[in-house]
């Protein structure tokens, strides 16, 4: 099965790719990258690993886009959101390419279409586009990654693998979310893709769900440290994205601006609206990977708690990358 | 079973109507009529049926649209799509009354949600804000009517139940289109409501597919008359569409402009993209009655040609409603 990447030597990316290469399925894996990021460590990384390169850019390159997407029986997208124009031309190309099955960049929370996450809404505008071409497609969503779902110790223990910490409480923090460790996204894709059951499906990947009592109450205990639950109220939220989204369209569209409204809208789809559980997923037309592959071994949250408590936790977004 | 339905005068109403109380489950009908209907022969014939009739506006009146939709199972909306409040109210109360299936108003041809049809967009908006608020629901479209897929007879002979013909033919007419008797509709809802199976998910119903070669074939079989085709290429019905949206746009948004961009989107999507077709319906996420109940007896469309021809077709949208 050919099997083409594009956004290989991103977070998600890297999963993918490790996933498809230790798959029992033979893929054939190609990754489309910019002829700006050839020479990257990344991208010499997966050469290093048997993925082939190919350098194009992704935006008014349409025939050179179908001939390196000819004979792809899958395209898999994993570049950021914020920028729809290459997430367009993919889609186009692939549907004039004859690809079998194009998985659009989402790999995100569970979230309704429209009216919560300003991403989630980009990702939609991308969907819709791939309907309206009748592109064979299957929508992967992953719940929220381990590795920023958890709060900082005190004692800045763990500060070496979180490059961004999880320190405030949705109201009294009972509230429900679907976790993945990162590392694991791989692994349902590989199965997802080779799966007929998928085909122009959504699909909800997640390890486990948590509350996030329950994260704090499991810290405590194998830290032996106490953690401060920071409490933030809908209200708050609502005001605190508000605030940042009316600095956001009236400022100067700066990424930092941008992320000011988006990782608050993260936190209240995620805790305070308990968007992204699995009966929500479901309810939104998502089959989920617990019903379709309940033999797939996930590293269990605890693993990867302990994992970080002797050190060998791995921050995501190094800056080396 | 309590079923509640708002806009049980229009077309797809009464067949709604018609369809539960007929049906051999046991249906509580209630019907939400605005106070200025009330005396309408429409809303008095459905009360002599045995339709409890509540007279309410729908808009700015939260609380007692509330309290009118406690304790019903189910609520089927059929309002014309243009004004978009009465459906977000409806949905919203509908969420707040503890609703157990919202049927919101769609009951046309199948279409991708945008970048089509200016009118499944405006459907999309409420199916968007049901699923933000996680209101049970199901989405019901029906293809397309025989009522208005007929063309005219040069000899005028069914010109007295052809309130509108379909006179043009999309390039060759050799495409595609599903089409389903009006009065079946309510066939079809009376089992989709009553059915686990169809909770939160789009369900298409059609009785039949035929190309418009097919349907000119018989006409002139079952006539005796040679009828015109006179062939429109997608090149020329886009060039129609964008004068006349653009028309809208800048005019004074009156009715008669709308349906002059609306009317050729249903055409283009229906015959020249094939959009309304099952396998795509199936590709967008649809169930299909075919599959769920195909013991259903619907009214063949063979059988309704020769209805008009002997005199007894119905015309829609007649002006006495």
């Amino acid at each position: 099965m050919n099997v083409t990447v594009v956004g290989a030597s991103g977070e998600t990316g890297r999963s993918i790719i490790d996933g498809l290469l230790s798959s029992s399925t033979d893929f054939k894996v190609t990754a489309i990258v910019r002829p700006a990021s050839i020479n990257k460590p990344a991208v010499q990384k997966i050469k290093s690993q048997g993925v082939s390169i190919v350098a194009l850019e992704l935006v008014n390159t349409h025939e050179e886009l179908v001939k390196a997407l000819t004979g792809q029986d899958v395209v898999i997208v994993a570049l950021e959101p914020f920028s729809i124009e290459p997430h367009i031309a993919l889609a186009s190309a692939a549907k004039d390419a004859g690809v079998k099955r194009y998985v659009p960049s989402a790999f995100g929370p569970s979230c309704p279409p429209t009216g919560v996450m300003m991403i989630r809404e980009l990702k939609e505008r991308v969907i819709n586009h791939i309907k309206k071409i009748y592109l064979p497609y299957t929508v992967i969503d992953v719940g929220m990654w381990y590795q920023i779902a958890i709060p900082r110790l005190p004692s800045g223990k763990f500060d070496y693998a979180l490059t961004y910490s999880s320190d405030q409480v949705a109201d009294d923090g009972q509230r429900s979310s679907s976790i993945t460790d990162l590392r694991d996204i791989g692994k349902y894709v590989a199965r997802i893709i080779a799966d007929e059951r998928t085909l122009n499906q959504y699909v909800f990947a997640y390890n486990e769900v948590w509350t996030q009592n329950q994260i704090w109450d499991h810290l405590e205990k194998i830290s032996g440290e106490k953690i401060p639950r920071s409490p933030v109220s809908k209200k708050e939220i609502e005001a605190k994205i508000a605030a940042a989204q009316t600095k956001y369209d009236e400022g100067d569209k700066s990424y930092q601006d941008l992320l000011g409204f988006v990782v608050p809208q993260y936190f209240y789809s995620e805790w305070h609206r308990e968007d992204n559980i699995p009966e929500r997923a479901k309810y939104l037309g998502y089959l989920t990977t617990k019903d379709l592959y309940p033999d797939l071994e996930f590293t269990k949250f605890e693993t990867y708690l302990d994992e970080l408590v002797k050190g060998s936790g791995v921050p995501v977004y190094a800056k080396n990358d």
